[in-house]
């Protein structure tokens, strides 16, 4: 595993301004962002002849590589919400939207590709996510399970053309957001070799299912993690619960996205699972974290993530007592 | 407190049917269903002469009075979802369900009138339950709030002029969820006499808050109470976690709701917050319990909640030690 | 075991009164209480030629027998505090009330060799229960535990020389708190035969000391035990705490007195713990519970307590299996 | 569901006396030990003209029937321990002991044909339990499946002769003792269709695992269930821990049997996983709780058991709402 | 915020070698103790021509500034107990303590003034804190109000002209012991300016209240914060509970303090909530650990604390999808 | 306390080798295997003239001491099991291994007299564990008693002799598992003063005792503490619960040894209860971690054990507030 970062983080900074600050802390890897109009990167530029050595060779002189572009914006776009809900992505009818979504997250697999990164990391989106609950109309989730195939299909298809995969971050408000919703996405698109997910633990944590039997079960599928924790402030919990809505800067909070290490992942138990399920990719730092300022988490994130990364997996005692096998 | 009886947990027996037996288990009061189609009642039925008191005869001659009609199929169009998702519902344009909701709620209000009950229970609905998220567009959730109070003043106006009280079912995928969107709910229409609540604590019993908590701060807005529990099963959270898909019945099912003593609510707590807080209403019976038979519900729900009942508030114990402020 | 009734819950009640009740409803043992004042039953008159007769007839007429009698108020004046925090109880100076407290003490236990009543219930009080703390006076306690064997070695040999013992109702703010100070009240007097203790599971639950390990370490030296519970309300423990001041009838109390069942105590385990040290006394029911009538808690306890109550202990299963040694 | 009594929990009665006094508290079927020598039952009798139908008509005669043999004494020294240690079932040569056993169990089969008894309930013992743990043998483990394959097969073959299914109790100290090694002794005998699990909560609850989860994982295999729990003692856990020796009668144990609803187990919810699987056998009391006589366990399980069970699944709620699949 | 060092923990060492000492470890600030006769600080040395300047050139000598006089002795006399318990501190009459204890607080407030040192911290005692409880004199605790306001407002007044505040520590067996009790002492001085609070998370982690919400309500009220922590000892708490007395040192202690990271105190999230409020004063050790040297806690308290400290809010991450409002 | 490092971690490496690497990382003492054939260290060696002066020189060179030899393996033959369980450590008959055994215990004694080295770790051993179940033979443990007196105290007297302590590893499948039979195991050999005891704490996790317990009772008789975590697995101990088999390795393993500080131990606990009792040995690293590799182990334990180890014991404040008595 290698400590990454998520270089959105800072996208008033221009790349090479963050990938040395990254170095200078001792992450090792770059996630940068790929969606429309994220003021740091653009994809198409990639294309461009020599536009893509340019970027690999800015990040090797720091000592980094790439793992992951992400579009974390325009693939939202795919299957919704396609209202007003996203004008602020792309301004359109709901089949511009649709189009505009496919056509950005294709052309985030192709400068991927240009610049040899394995992994694209995205959201499929959904029109409704209160179709996850059995009343009203709880079967119309069968709708967006066939939605999902027939139009994320295409898409697969040209990842696996480009040698690219693709990362569904699991998250809330979002066709994959659990680990039975992960699995069936696999299903529907009967395990298309170029899907896989992207967890992040803070988008999991509220439910109460474990990440760690996620892992076990995702296994290879899992081609990306976020290092990113979430924390339940316990006094507030009794009024607010977990789908309390409002500024995440509120005092009363009771939940609220952390850095990792102040929240309540256990971070020992996931990258122990990761590692037991041979994941040899990056932990990305991404800060949405309203308590500190980014600076303190580049500091902390470092300081405490990299000393937990397990950097090879057992290899036996060489003991009569315990290689009897 | 009162023991009550939701009568549309046998929709396929004749009202006087499942009065007779509820009387006979020694429940006190009946909620009646009142949405378009449930086989049992008719609101508009109501309005045409002598019809009213007939029922309340009924009702009487088993020792019953009737504390709710309940509305939860009609009531969810007034805000949605307003697609292909409630044409279970009624079949039309969003228009046309918005207003179909709309008079068939004021027409259960006026049967309401017409039998004396002091209560009509519903959903307001939400087109979109994913935008409690502040992912893509949480603000979007201000736009229901508007829709709420120019959709529901009218018709709490109605209510109003009839004398009848309107108890929003708080419940998930739908405009009032928890405690803080309950207490907005009256904000927006500027606490509006007739808005208040029905409590089901099954359905909050997955965010972690606490009902009793939802009890001490909604207080007298409480106009009803659900009997009716949810079962965690540890076993199944580890994968499921407490927003997991698919059918009740499901072996594997992480949560599922339960008659009340079979779940994980504290109903001693229940009955005690909402004795401090001064309801006097019903608590009534709802059965959504797959694991076992109505019958079983109807016999083992009477026998563990009418004990609980509180009867009277503490009136002081006349003692020298005790009375001396 | 039997199930014991307080008759000081009624004090505006005639003693017949409460005793004809407590008898309808299912009560097998009386306790009375003796303190000045209390409007229902006065010591010195069982010195009175016939009087105790009387009782004892009476209660018997009813089916019932007496457990104990109970000084909740005088005997707190013995070790204080004497200023003006008793003046309620009575009014003097610190020699007046510590002669007051002794003089009621010694008369009700007086009053229940006359009335053939084995146990009295009463408190030491303590002039500053602050000192448990070890700043600023930890070390003052000491004095406490001199002037506890001063003041209560001789009032013990009274109980002893009229065949009446002393039960100490483990109390907060008072010279016996926990296990501990129980202990080594014993110590300090020798461990003097007369000596033992009322246990009310509900005045330690706040401790987080397990009343079930007290019951094993004091065993033969419990001589009453309290039917009353105790309520920590979850939601307002993180404003609240457990030592949180004010009427236990605010909305917003973490702490409350509840009847037996209704709150964190689990009865099952008191009176198992109770039975294998081989008590045989009263479970007796005091009302403190500001939630509920207490006609609601004559009921409810009757009905929650007496199936508990375990009869004979175990006698072996005659078995191959089991009965080798 | 039905509630049973194991009649060994008076094995110094005659069966008569037992199942009159069984029938008069609420029981409705009958578990009858038949051991060699338990004192009450001998299989062998069974096998002589009239005898069964004898026993029949006496079980009949106070509307009960028989669910059960067990035998929980000879069939452990199938696989051992068969040295000193089972000298008090039956004394020999381990092959004595061995042959001893089979030749008891099936007996015990016989007699359950002719008194047509569906089950017989008993243990497959282990010679040495201490190879479930991986040092310094852990692979004998799989010599002990084998064994059990050897010997149990055969045995199996003649109770599928019989019509009788063999229930191995699931129990410490022998071969099968949580649901992982219960799937397996399946798996080793090719899921013969004799074998299935006496489910004893009390036996599987210091493990941690879920007993819910072997009730979905066992399902149909489950043929018999005890109704036993266990107390964990929490103030002596520190000290004990889950393992420890020495008379259940200690006061310092930390762990114990108890009668249903005193312990740790969750009657509901394990009544409830038996329900979702289909379960319709006893819930035989066994007593085994030595804090408490025989008699108060004979009325306090009945009066807590009783209402618990379930007496049908769900049919659905025949209602627009819910049943729209 | 800022790591503290109370110099008091070396109290037999002179000023200058402690804070030589802390400066090397990483502490940043100083915490001084001003109470009569501590061997180190003298604060009426203060009020000496060019007295303060050379302290405070001392500490800046060093790179430390001074954030507080601490005045935990003299100050309890205020309130009292005024009997025997504080001979140690000030023999006299209670009249005589008072005063003694009101000059010695003002003269601290001088000499802060002299040093510009912004804070004193310090208790107001409580002549008996045993009327927390309701019984016997629950009343009585009003009384302390009013004594509280009549004994501080003058110190406050002098305080404020001086341009220091008063930051009591909030603490067991005195006035302000919980946040409620914080709350009331300020509303009963009218919210004077000059009071606020020194929050030290061991004192009050054995009430279960919420220390992260007494930030959030205290807010800016808080002007000090101590490094200390408290451990309950799990398997000596079902003996012991929360208010066990005896050394700290006896190895069945149930609850003792520790330094910072070693008990029970979430520091993360106490550092988030005074962050999130505002705080930028010092965390400030003090060791009261008896179970590990002073230089052990000196050592092990800078290396867990100070990675932890949040130097800057979160000033939000300039991205289209974060900062849209 | 030092931090020690078990040489056995790696036997394919020469033990100078071993220790060089260990010095390098931050330990500071070593414990080495003396079983026959692990392959490093070969304790009748030591017995030649010159030998045991070499090694002690070799570790000094890398400013390491020698803290304890381990006999692992051998020893567990003195109590057995005798049978094919432990012909991997010697073959031979039951009384074979038993001499085998005991002799090579007392060589390894006579190897740490020479080498100057004041413990020597084992095992004790036990026939057949299950006995510690009172079913079907609890009684036979008392056999193993009786054993253990017989066949051990000939082993210490010669201990004692050499000056050498022996330590048993508390250790399931042992004569010696928890806190009670370390207890009972001196008292049948009369605490022999060459008795005491190695804590695993990961050995006794399971347990649910208490550690910090076992070190409070057992005291000075703890000669060794092995620095080993383990793991409880939440999702797979619902189906494999605590005593589940198996390869560690195993994906659904419940439970799994791990290096200190990923597991659930409380090292800062066990470290404070270790110097309160006034423990001043080694924490010795054993890798049994299958989920990574042992350099990972070797870096990772260093880093967070080394920090935690208390130096010296607390010598008070010297303050006037604290030091009164």
């Amino acid at each position: 595993m290698k400590l990454g970062f998520f270089t959105a983080n800072f996208t008033e900074m221009p790349l090479p301004t963050v990938a040395k600050m990254a170095a200078e802390y001792g992450y090792e890897t770059l996630e940068i962002p790929a969606y429309e109009g994220n003021g740091q990167f653009e994809p198409a530029d990639m294309l461009k002849p020599g536009k893509a050595a340019e970027i690999r060779k800015m990040a090797a002189g720091f000592g980094l590589d790439i793992c992951a572009l992400s579009n974390h914006s325009d693939s939202f776009l795919i299957m919704g919400p396609t209202g007003v809900e996203t004008d602020f992505i792309h301004k359109g009818s709901p089949e511009e939207k649709v189009r505009h979504g496919t056509e950005r997250l294709i052309l985030t697999a192709q400068a991927a590709n240009a610049l040899e990164v394995p992994v694209v990391v995205g959201y499929p989106g959904v029109e409704n996510w209160g179709r996850f609950f059995f009343f009203p109309y709880g079967q119309g989730w069968a709708e967006y399970e066939k939605q999902f195939a027939d139009r994320f299909i295409p898409i697969l298809d040209k990842f696996k053309e480009y040698g690219v995969k693709f990362a569904i971050e699991i998250h809330p408000n979002s066709f994959v957001y659990d680990t039975l919703t992960a699995e069936k996405a696999l299903e529907v698109v009967d395990k298309h070799p170029a899907l896989g997910y992207n967890l992040d633990p803070a988008n999991v944590l509220y439910l109460k299912l474990s990440a760690e039997l996620l892992i076990d079960r995702l296994a290879d599928r899992i081609y990306h993690v976020h290092a990113k924790d979430a924390e339940l402030v316990e006094h507030n919990l009794p009024l607010g619960g977990v789908l309390m809505q409002g500024d995440m800067r509120r005092i009363d909070r009771s939940y609220r996205f952390r850095v990792p290490g102040w929240g309540e992942v256990n971070w020992k138990k996931i990258i122990t699972e990761l590692s037991m399920v041979g994941y040899t990719g990056p932990l990305s730092y991404e800060h949405e974290d309203v308590t500190m300022s980014r600076m303190d988490g580049v500091e902390k994130v470092a300081a405490y993530l990299k000393p937990l990364l397990i950097k090879n997996p057992y290899e036996g005692r060489k003991d009569k007592l315990f290689d009897r096998t």
